[in-house]
């Protein structure tokens, strides 16, 4: 498992410097999008990422957000989101990353969050403790759904009125500790004991696989909206919480919700 | 005008030190919110920038956020949001800003953003070029609302229904480039040309006076949803777009919309 993590990091360090060559690139804003700084980054990314895997290990599967999916010949899949957050990474905002991960299988095994701007890492492995930067990261302690400090990045991620609503009402009127435009960074801040929970809709398997290892080894729980596992086959409903105390007050405020 | 320049900028060194302290300390969520790092911060960066003034220029007024108003005996008042994008600030992510603005009777003529993580500060004074780490910066050119990267706080900044609705419909529904959970950082983004547009609601004087500068000298259009020039009198609905040019198209959108 270490060659594959020391092989993740290589990729991080290659998308981190295609990317910070484009960040706050002045452009026209009328420019076609598949001439746009974010579109070039995003492709020139993902094609530097093929290459290494395509040397390294050419029998390995790769699902990427720009190029599609190719199949496993080894049982290993990396699973790559060039830059999650294109919305942040075009106002110039860095809160955006670049998420790589390792499935085994359907299963994530290793989880990369690279935010390349302001160099912070956070690198989770199955059955390791999930390090930001090298330094091992712990989730918080929050019991109480009052004192949660919830994430989410824009509320029309929620595709059903009843899915809206029920973020809606019970994230945002529930409490007042709800901030938007979250992009997989709050993932990491949730990690490093900053954050409480998230929650989402409508993801991809590249904008969650990543999440999964880098959340569990850092203590906190990660599932679909039913408390199921992640897995490439998961239809994007996410939730996380820092501390697992708290996933049954959250499901139990899912479930009692009109849907 | 420069002597106050500098006075401002010593005022957001003080804040930065101070605010570098408490981010991203550990804290228990259950902890009483007149203990949590936040709010420490708050008051203390607030006392220490009522001390400089008092020091410097004991006549002039203060209106804070956390200590009140104090009239102005020379005409001019300073007016500080120690802590702009608290839950932000929370969450331990860099896109809160230290607000400082200098006005003349109720008129903005010196406003200062600050995010002392990230060390940037923008600084905008009336009749010069607005500066981003001592760089002049300039709005871009965003003439199509179609084209127009928006961005605003939270939905729920929006405290009547038909102001949401309008927000959400014209705003969110009518382009896909909205980005929420922007506080004052956005605004800096405007000036430096990474983004089109800002639309707020629920501001307070302290929310609002710093931005009118910077984004003023950098070449953009801030007003309130009726094109009125923004003063301490304001009631805190405030829209700014790079573009001036764009500002007719958003007022018709504003008034045609169903209030």
């Amino acid at each position: 498992m270490d060659e594959f993590v020391a092989l993740a990091n290589r990729m991080a360090d290659t998308a981190g410097k295609i990317i910070q060559k484009y960040y706050r690139q002045p452009f026209d804003v009328d420019r076609k999008s598949d001439n746009s700084p974010v579109t070039i980054a995003d492709s020139e990314v993902e094609t530097a990422l093929r290459e290494i895997i395509a040397k390294k290990r050419p029998g390995d599967g790769v699902f990427g957000e720009e190029f599609g999916h190719q199949e496993s010949e080894t049982g290993f899949t990396w699973v790559i989101d060039p830059i999650d957050g294109t919305k942040s990474f075009m106002i110039g905002r860095p809160t955006f990353g670049t998420l790589i991960a390792l499935c085994e299988g359907d299963v994530p095994k290793i989880g990369i969050i690279d935010q390349p701007i302001l160099k912070e890492r956070w690198v989770g492995v199955e059955g390791k403790k999930t390090k930001m930067n090298g330094k091992p990261v712990q989730t918080r302690q929050c019991k109480d759904f009052d004192d949660a400090r919830i994430g989410s990045t824009t509320p029309m991620m929620f595709d059903k009125l009843e899915d809206y609503d029920r973020a809606f009402h019970i994230f945002e009127r529930g409490t007042s500790n709800m901030v938007w435009g979250g992009d997989c960074y709050m993932y990491g801040l949730i990690a490093s004991g900053h954050m409480d929970v998230a929650f989402e809709q409508n993801l991809s398997p590249y904008d969650f696989a990543a999440l999964v290892p880098v959340i569990k080894g850092a203590g906190g729980h990660i599932s679909d909206w039913r408390g199921d596992e992640l897995t490439l086959n998961s239809v994007g409903k996410v939730i996380a919480c820092g501390d697992p105390d708290l996933w049954p007050i959250l499901e139990r405020m899912i479930l009692k919700s009109p849907y």
